[in-house]
Protein backbone atom coordinates (compact mmCIF):
# COMPACT_ATOMS: atom_id res chain seq x y z
CA UNK A 1 0.00 0.00 0.00
CA UNK A 2 2.69 2.20 0.76
CA UNK A 3 4.90 3.80 -1.88
CA UNK A 4 8.20 5.51 -2.21
CA UNK A 5 7.75 9.19 -2.02
CA UNK A 6 10.60 11.41 -2.85
CA UNK A 7 12.72 13.48 -0.55
CA UNK A 8 11.02 16.68 -1.79
CA UNK A 9 8.09 16.18 -1.37
CA UNK A 10 8.37 14.88 2.27
CA UNK A 11 10.15 17.88 2.69
CA UNK A 12 6.83 20.22 1.84
CA UNK A 13 4.69 18.04 4.00
CA UNK A 14 5.39 20.25 6.95
CA UNK A 15 4.51 23.35 4.91
CA UNK A 16 1.33 21.99 3.94
CA UNK A 17 0.71 21.50 7.35
CA UNK A 18 1.74 24.92 8.70
CA UNK A 19 -0.65 26.56 6.10
CA UNK A 20 -3.69 24.50 6.85
CA UNK A 21 -3.32 24.88 10.17
CA UNK A 22 -3.67 28.78 9.65
CA UNK A 23 -6.46 28.25 7.15
CA UNK A 24 -8.26 26.51 9.68
CA UNK A 25 -7.53 29.14 12.73
CA UNK A 26 -9.12 31.98 10.06
CA UNK A 27 -12.22 29.52 9.61
CA UNK A 28 -11.17 28.52 6.26
CA UNK A 29 -13.51 25.11 5.89
CA UNK A 30 -12.26 24.21 2.33
CA UNK A 31 -9.96 25.74 -0.36
CA UNK A 32 -8.92 25.13 -3.88
CA UNK A 33 -5.78 23.83 -4.83
CA UNK A 34 -5.24 27.28 -7.17
CA UNK A 35 -5.68 29.02 -3.54
CA UNK A 36 -3.56 26.71 -1.86
CA UNK A 37 -1.18 27.03 -4.41
CA UNK A 38 -0.98 31.02 -4.53
CA UNK A 39 -0.92 30.98 -0.70
CA UNK A 40 2.45 28.53 -0.71
CA UNK A 41 4.32 30.24 -3.79
CA UNK A 42 4.09 26.66 -5.54
CA UNK A 43 2.23 26.03 -8.50
CA UNK A 44 -1.53 24.26 -8.79
CA UNK A 45 -0.72 21.17 -10.73
CA UNK A 46 2.85 20.64 -7.89
CA UNK A 47 0.20 20.96 -4.99
CA UNK A 48 -2.44 17.98 -7.07
CA UNK A 49 1.25 15.80 -7.90
CA UNK A 50 1.91 16.38 -3.95
CA UNK A 51 -1.13 15.16 -2.43
CA UNK A 52 -1.98 12.29 -5.11
CA UNK A 53 1.41 10.81 -3.69
CA UNK A 54 -1.15 10.17 -0.83
CA UNK A 55 -4.00 9.07 -2.75
CA UNK A 56 -5.38 12.27 -3.81
CA UNK A 57 -7.73 14.02 -1.26
CA UNK A 58 -9.48 16.59 -3.40
CA UNK A 59 -12.74 16.19 -5.18
CA UNK A 60 -13.29 18.01 -8.58
CA UNK A 61 -15.02 21.03 -8.23
CA UNK A 62 -14.92 21.15 -4.46
CA UNK A 63 -11.56 21.50 -3.97
CA UNK A 64 -9.98 20.08 -0.69
CA UNK A 65 -11.51 19.92 3.00
CA UNK A 66 -8.89 21.80 5.33
CA UNK A 67 -9.38 19.80 8.42
CA UNK A 68 -9.71 16.61 6.63
CA UNK A 69 -6.76 17.27 4.53
CA UNK A 70 -4.75 18.38 7.28
CA UNK A 71 -5.65 15.24 9.83
CA UNK A 72 -4.53 13.23 6.62
CA UNK A 73 -0.92 14.69 6.42
CA UNK A 74 -0.63 14.61 10.22
CA UNK A 75 -1.16 11.19 10.04
CA UNK A 76 1.34 10.39 7.66
CA UNK A 77 3.79 12.44 8.82
CA UNK A 78 2.83 10.37 12.39
CA UNK A 79 1.92 13.47 14.72
CA UNK A 80 -0.48 11.54 16.47
CA UNK A 81 2.26 9.32 17.53
CA UNK A 82 3.45 11.29 20.33
CA UNK A 83 7.17 10.29 20.14
CA UNK A 84 9.46 10.89 23.49
CA UNK A 85 12.10 12.73 23.29
CA UNK A 86 14.92 13.98 25.35
CA UNK A 87 17.59 17.05 24.59
CA UNK A 88 21.14 16.22 25.65
CA UNK A 89 22.11 19.13 26.56
CA UNK A 90 21.25 22.42 28.28
CA UNK A 91 22.98 25.13 26.99
CA UNK A 92 21.49 28.44 25.16
CA UNK A 93 20.65 25.50 22.04
CA UNK A 94 18.94 22.74 24.32
CA UNK A 95 17.53 25.85 26.62
CA UNK A 96 15.88 27.65 23.61
CA UNK A 97 14.58 24.46 21.87
CA UNK A 98 13.05 23.09 25.51
CA UNK A 99 11.72 26.58 26.32
CA UNK A 100 10.49 27.22 22.54
CA UNK A 101 9.67 24.30 20.11
CA UNK A 102 5.55 23.42 20.30
CA UNK A 103 6.79 19.53 20.56
CA UNK A 104 3.54 18.38 21.06
CA UNK A 105 1.84 19.76 17.83
CA UNK A 106 5.53 18.44 15.87
CA UNK A 107 4.86 14.80 17.03
CA UNK A 108 7.22 14.73 20.02
CA UNK A 109 6.22 15.10 23.70
CA UNK A 110 9.69 16.37 25.72
CA UNK A 111 10.30 14.14 28.55
CA UNK A 112 13.94 14.74 29.76
CA UNK A 113 16.47 17.27 29.78
CA UNK A 114 20.31 16.85 30.29
CA UNK A 115 23.67 18.34 30.69
CA UNK A 116 26.83 17.10 31.87
CA UNK A 117 27.52 20.41 34.16
CA UNK A 118 26.60 19.79 37.30
CA UNK A 119 26.02 23.67 38.22
CA UNK A 120 22.80 23.93 36.04
CA UNK A 121 21.45 20.06 37.76
CA UNK A 122 18.41 20.30 39.01
CA UNK A 123 17.01 23.63 37.47
CA UNK A 124 13.81 23.45 35.75
CA UNK A 125 13.49 23.94 31.43
CA UNK A 126 9.94 23.84 30.54
CA UNK A 127 9.02 22.45 34.07
CA UNK A 128 11.53 19.46 33.40
CA UNK A 129 14.95 19.46 35.75
CA UNK A 130 18.19 19.26 34.05
CA UNK A 131 19.45 15.97 34.81
CA UNK A 132 22.96 15.12 35.30
CA UNK A 133 24.52 13.08 32.08
CA UNK A 134 25.41 10.23 34.56
CA UNK A 135 21.74 9.65 35.11
CA UNK A 136 21.00 8.66 31.28
CA UNK A 137 21.23 5.01 30.82
CA UNK A 138 18.90 4.48 34.33
CA UNK A 139 16.08 7.41 32.52
CA UNK A 140 16.17 5.69 29.45
CA UNK A 141 15.85 2.14 30.86
CA UNK A 142 12.31 3.48 32.52
CA UNK A 143 11.34 6.25 30.34
CA UNK A 144 12.48 4.97 27.11
CA UNK A 145 12.49 7.68 24.87
CA UNK A 146 12.11 7.37 21.00
CA UNK A 147 14.13 10.45 20.00
CA UNK A 148 17.16 12.61 20.98
CA UNK A 149 17.96 16.16 20.19
CA UNK A 150 21.87 16.98 20.37
CA UNK A 151 22.45 20.28 21.58
CA UNK A 152 26.22 19.41 22.61
CA UNK A 153 29.28 20.13 21.04
CA UNK A 154 30.65 18.10 17.98
CA UNK A 155 33.35 16.42 19.63
CA UNK A 156 30.93 14.69 22.35
CA UNK A 157 28.81 13.65 19.52
CA UNK A 158 29.76 10.06 18.89
CA UNK A 159 30.34 9.08 22.31
CA UNK A 160 26.62 10.08 23.13
CA UNK A 161 25.57 8.56 19.88
CA UNK A 162 26.78 5.15 20.75
CA UNK A 163 25.47 5.53 24.25
CA UNK A 164 21.87 6.90 22.86
CA UNK A 165 22.05 3.55 20.26
CA UNK A 166 22.92 1.18 22.94
CA UNK A 167 20.03 2.61 24.65
CA UNK A 168 17.11 1.82 22.43
CA UNK A 169 16.82 5.46 21.20
CA UNK A 170 15.82 5.66 17.52
CA UNK A 171 16.20 9.07 16.02
CA UNK A 172 18.50 11.67 16.75
CA UNK A 173 17.49 15.32 15.81
CA UNK A 174 21.43 16.55 15.14
CA UNK A 175 22.54 20.12 15.81
CA UNK A 176 25.93 19.05 15.80
CA UNK A 177 28.46 18.49 12.86
CA UNK A 178 29.14 14.85 13.70
CA UNK A 179 28.02 12.62 10.71
CA UNK A 180 25.13 10.72 12.23
CA UNK A 181 24.32 8.82 9.38
CA UNK A 182 27.34 7.36 8.12
CA UNK A 183 28.51 6.20 11.86
CA UNK A 184 24.91 4.71 13.25
CA UNK A 185 22.92 3.81 9.91
CA UNK A 186 20.43 2.01 13.04
CA UNK A 187 19.75 5.69 13.94
CA UNK A 188 17.26 7.67 11.65
CA UNK A 189 18.64 11.42 11.61
CA UNK A 190 17.36 14.73 10.74
CA UNK A 191 19.88 17.33 10.85
CA UNK A 192 19.74 20.99 11.51
CA UNK A 193 22.64 22.96 9.23
CA UNK A 194 22.57 26.10 10.64
CA UNK A 195 25.71 27.33 8.72
CA UNK A 196 24.40 25.61 5.57
CA UNK A 197 21.73 28.31 6.12
CA UNK A 198 23.87 31.34 6.92
CA UNK A 199 26.17 30.83 3.80
CA UNK A 200 22.36 30.46 1.61
CA UNK A 201 21.93 34.13 3.28
CA UNK A 202 25.33 35.17 2.10
CA UNK A 203 24.90 33.88 -1.70
CA UNK A 204 21.65 35.26 -2.13
CA UNK A 205 23.28 38.69 -0.67
CA UNK A 206 26.01 38.44 -3.54
CA UNK A 207 23.96 37.39 -6.28
CA UNK A 208 20.71 39.58 -5.71
CA UNK A 209 17.71 38.40 -7.81
CA UNK B 1 28.14 35.87 -17.55
CA UNK B 2 25.85 35.67 -14.81
CA UNK B 3 23.21 32.47 -15.70
CA UNK B 4 20.03 31.27 -13.87
CA UNK B 5 21.17 28.40 -11.15
CA UNK B 6 18.61 26.46 -9.50
CA UNK B 7 17.60 26.30 -5.89
CA UNK B 8 19.08 22.80 -5.21
CA UNK B 9 22.35 23.78 -6.80
CA UNK B 10 22.82 26.61 -4.62
CA UNK B 11 21.59 24.62 -1.37
CA UNK B 12 24.44 22.26 -1.78
CA UNK B 13 27.26 24.50 -2.12
CA UNK B 14 27.47 25.41 1.49
CA UNK B 15 28.15 21.28 1.52
CA UNK B 16 30.55 21.58 -0.74
CA UNK B 17 32.23 24.25 0.77
CA UNK B 18 32.05 21.91 3.84
CA UNK B 19 33.56 18.71 2.17
CA UNK B 20 36.35 20.75 0.57
CA UNK B 21 36.95 22.23 3.87
CA UNK B 22 37.51 19.49 5.54
CA UNK B 23 39.43 17.77 2.92
CA UNK B 24 42.03 20.65 3.04
CA UNK B 25 41.95 20.44 6.66
CA UNK B 26 43.23 16.49 6.36
CA UNK B 27 45.95 17.25 3.58
CA UNK B 28 44.30 16.49 0.65
CA UNK B 29 45.33 18.59 -2.21
CA UNK B 30 43.07 16.83 -5.04
CA UNK B 31 39.88 14.66 -5.92
CA UNK B 32 38.30 13.38 -8.25
CA UNK B 33 34.33 13.71 -9.05
CA UNK B 34 34.00 9.86 -8.07
CA UNK B 35 35.38 10.11 -4.77
CA UNK B 36 34.16 13.36 -4.10
CA UNK B 37 30.00 12.05 -4.94
CA UNK B 38 31.19 9.13 -2.17
CA UNK B 39 31.96 11.17 1.05
CA UNK B 40 29.12 13.30 0.11
CA UNK B 41 26.26 10.67 -0.90
CA UNK B 42 25.79 12.09 -4.57
CA UNK B 43 26.43 11.00 -7.73
CA UNK B 44 29.42 11.71 -9.94
CA UNK B 45 27.57 13.09 -12.75
CA UNK B 46 25.46 15.21 -9.95
CA UNK B 47 28.45 16.92 -8.84
CA UNK B 48 29.88 17.08 -12.60
CA UNK B 49 26.82 19.03 -13.63
CA UNK B 50 26.50 21.52 -10.46
CA UNK B 51 29.86 22.50 -10.52
CA UNK B 52 29.60 22.90 -14.33
CA UNK B 53 26.93 25.68 -13.75
CA UNK B 54 29.95 27.82 -12.66
CA UNK B 55 31.57 27.00 -15.29
CA UNK B 56 33.57 23.86 -14.17
CA UNK B 57 36.95 23.75 -12.38
CA UNK B 58 37.67 20.21 -13.18
CA UNK B 59 40.06 18.71 -15.66
CA UNK B 60 40.25 15.19 -17.06
CA UNK B 61 42.14 12.63 -15.48
CA UNK B 62 43.13 14.65 -12.96
CA UNK B 63 39.97 15.91 -10.87
CA UNK B 64 39.40 18.65 -8.67
CA UNK B 65 41.94 21.15 -6.95
CA UNK B 66 40.26 21.34 -3.81
CA UNK B 67 41.66 24.05 -2.53
CA UNK B 68 41.06 25.75 -6.14
CA UNK B 69 37.66 24.69 -6.18
CA UNK B 70 36.84 26.08 -2.29
CA UNK B 71 38.24 29.30 -3.01
CA UNK B 72 35.64 29.16 -6.17
CA UNK B 73 32.69 28.24 -4.77
CA UNK B 74 33.48 30.66 -1.80
CA UNK B 75 33.70 33.40 -3.99
CA UNK B 76 30.65 32.60 -5.78
CA UNK B 77 28.90 32.08 -2.11
CA UNK B 78 30.24 35.83 -1.19
CA UNK B 79 32.02 34.33 1.89
CA UNK B 80 34.90 37.07 1.18
CA UNK B 81 32.41 39.92 1.47
CA UNK B 82 32.04 40.09 5.43
CA UNK B 83 28.52 41.57 5.23
CA UNK B 84 28.16 42.93 8.97
CA UNK B 85 25.26 41.41 10.84
CA UNK B 86 23.36 41.89 14.12
CA UNK B 87 21.49 39.63 16.10
CA UNK B 88 17.63 40.76 17.00
CA UNK B 89 16.88 39.01 20.69
CA UNK B 90 19.32 37.82 23.05
CA UNK B 91 17.46 35.21 24.59
CA UNK B 92 18.56 31.53 24.48
CA UNK B 93 18.78 31.04 21.09
CA UNK B 94 20.21 35.00 20.16
CA UNK B 95 22.77 33.98 22.91
CA UNK B 96 23.52 30.19 20.97
CA UNK B 97 23.75 31.96 17.59
CA UNK B 98 26.07 34.24 18.86
CA UNK B 99 28.44 32.35 20.98
CA UNK B 100 28.33 29.27 18.49
CA UNK B 101 28.14 30.20 14.83
CA UNK B 102 31.68 30.86 13.03
CA UNK B 103 29.84 33.97 11.70
CA UNK B 104 33.82 35.24 9.65
CA UNK B 105 33.62 31.54 8.04
CA UNK B 106 30.48 31.91 6.75
CA UNK B 107 30.45 35.55 5.13
CA UNK B 108 29.23 37.49 8.09
CA UNK B 109 30.99 39.26 10.95
CA UNK B 110 29.04 39.98 13.83
CA UNK B 111 28.63 43.70 14.95
CA UNK B 112 25.78 43.95 17.42
CA UNK B 113 23.51 42.36 19.36
CA UNK B 114 20.27 43.69 20.52
CA UNK B 115 17.50 43.50 23.01
CA UNK B 116 14.71 44.78 24.41
CA UNK B 117 14.98 43.91 28.21
CA UNK B 118 16.54 46.10 29.86
CA UNK B 119 18.03 43.78 32.51
CA UNK B 120 20.32 42.15 29.31
CA UNK B 121 21.31 45.48 28.32
CA UNK B 122 25.58 45.84 28.81
CA UNK B 123 25.88 42.08 29.36
CA UNK B 124 28.78 40.78 27.02
CA UNK B 125 27.83 37.99 24.42
CA UNK B 126 31.20 36.99 22.56
CA UNK B 127 32.52 40.59 23.50
CA UNK B 128 29.75 42.25 22.47
CA UNK B 129 27.29 44.36 24.80
CA UNK B 130 23.51 43.49 24.70
CA UNK B 131 22.25 46.92 23.42
CA UNK B 132 18.55 48.40 24.13
CA UNK B 133 16.35 48.08 21.47
CA UNK B 134 15.70 52.15 21.58
CA UNK B 135 19.60 52.47 20.21
CA UNK B 136 19.32 50.25 16.99
CA UNK B 137 18.13 53.41 14.72
CA UNK B 138 21.36 55.02 15.44
CA UNK B 139 23.47 52.26 15.94
CA UNK B 140 22.26 51.27 12.51
CA UNK B 141 22.99 55.41 11.29
CA UNK B 142 26.76 54.71 12.22
CA UNK B 143 27.63 51.10 11.83
CA UNK B 144 25.47 50.23 8.43
CA UNK B 145 24.84 46.65 9.20
CA UNK B 146 23.79 44.67 6.10
CA UNK B 147 21.88 41.98 7.53
CA UNK B 148 20.09 40.88 10.85
CA UNK B 149 19.44 37.74 12.63
CA UNK B 150 15.96 37.59 13.82
CA UNK B 151 15.62 35.73 17.41
CA UNK B 152 12.64 37.07 18.63
CA UNK B 153 8.96 36.33 19.29
CA UNK B 154 6.81 36.05 15.54
CA UNK B 155 4.43 38.75 16.71
CA UNK B 156 7.60 41.34 17.50
CA UNK B 157 8.76 40.26 13.78
CA UNK B 158 6.49 42.45 12.01
CA UNK B 159 7.41 45.93 13.41
CA UNK B 160 11.11 45.05 13.56
CA UNK B 161 11.30 43.91 10.17
CA UNK B 162 9.93 47.53 8.69
CA UNK B 163 12.50 48.92 11.40
CA UNK B 164 15.49 47.73 9.84
CA UNK B 165 14.34 47.47 6.20
CA UNK B 166 13.66 51.24 7.24
CA UNK B 167 17.26 51.59 8.30
CA UNK B 168 19.32 49.85 5.06
CA UNK B 169 19.14 46.55 6.85
CA UNK B 170 19.28 44.25 3.15
CA UNK B 171 18.85 40.72 4.34
CA UNK B 172 17.30 38.50 7.05
CA UNK B 173 18.24 35.36 8.80
CA UNK B 174 14.64 34.67 10.36
CA UNK B 175 14.11 32.32 12.77
CA UNK B 176 10.02 33.32 13.51
CA UNK B 177 7.23 32.67 12.03
CA UNK B 178 6.94 35.91 10.68
CA UNK B 179 6.54 35.97 6.75
CA UNK B 180 8.84 38.04 5.80
CA UNK B 181 9.44 37.30 1.92
CA UNK B 182 5.27 38.20 1.52
CA UNK B 183 5.66 41.44 3.70
CA UNK B 184 9.01 42.62 2.33
CA UNK B 185 9.78 41.86 -0.60
CA UNK B 186 12.66 44.08 -1.15
CA UNK B 187 14.93 42.13 1.75
CA UNK B 188 16.55 39.07 1.45
CA UNK B 189 15.07 36.35 3.63
CA UNK B 190 16.78 32.98 4.58
CA UNK B 191 14.20 31.09 6.76
CA UNK B 192 15.14 28.45 9.77
CA UNK B 193 12.15 26.08 10.17
CA UNK B 194 12.94 24.10 12.74
CA UNK B 195 9.17 23.40 13.29
CA UNK B 196 9.40 21.89 9.26
CA UNK B 197 12.71 20.00 10.52
CA UNK B 198 11.47 18.35 13.71
CA UNK B 199 8.34 16.89 12.00
CA UNK B 200 10.38 15.41 8.84
CA UNK B 201 12.46 13.71 11.75
CA UNK B 202 8.78 12.34 12.67
CA UNK B 203 7.64 11.53 9.22
CA UNK B 204 11.25 9.29 9.11
CA UNK B 205 10.07 7.87 12.29
CA UNK B 206 7.11 6.71 11.64
CA UNK B 207 8.28 5.74 8.40
CA UNK B 208 11.14 3.52 8.23
CA UNK B 209 13.85 3.00 5.36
Amino acid sequence: MKKFISTPVIRRLPRYCRFLADLQKNGVTRISSRELSQKMGLTASQIRQDLNCFGGFGQQGYGYNVAGLRDEITGILGIGRQYKLVIIGAGNLGHALAAHMPFEQLGFSLVGIFDKKASVAGQLVRGLPVRPMETLDEFCNIARPDAAALCIPTRAAPEICAQLSRLGVKAVWNFTHYDVGMNHPELVCERVHLNDSLMTLCYMMNNPE
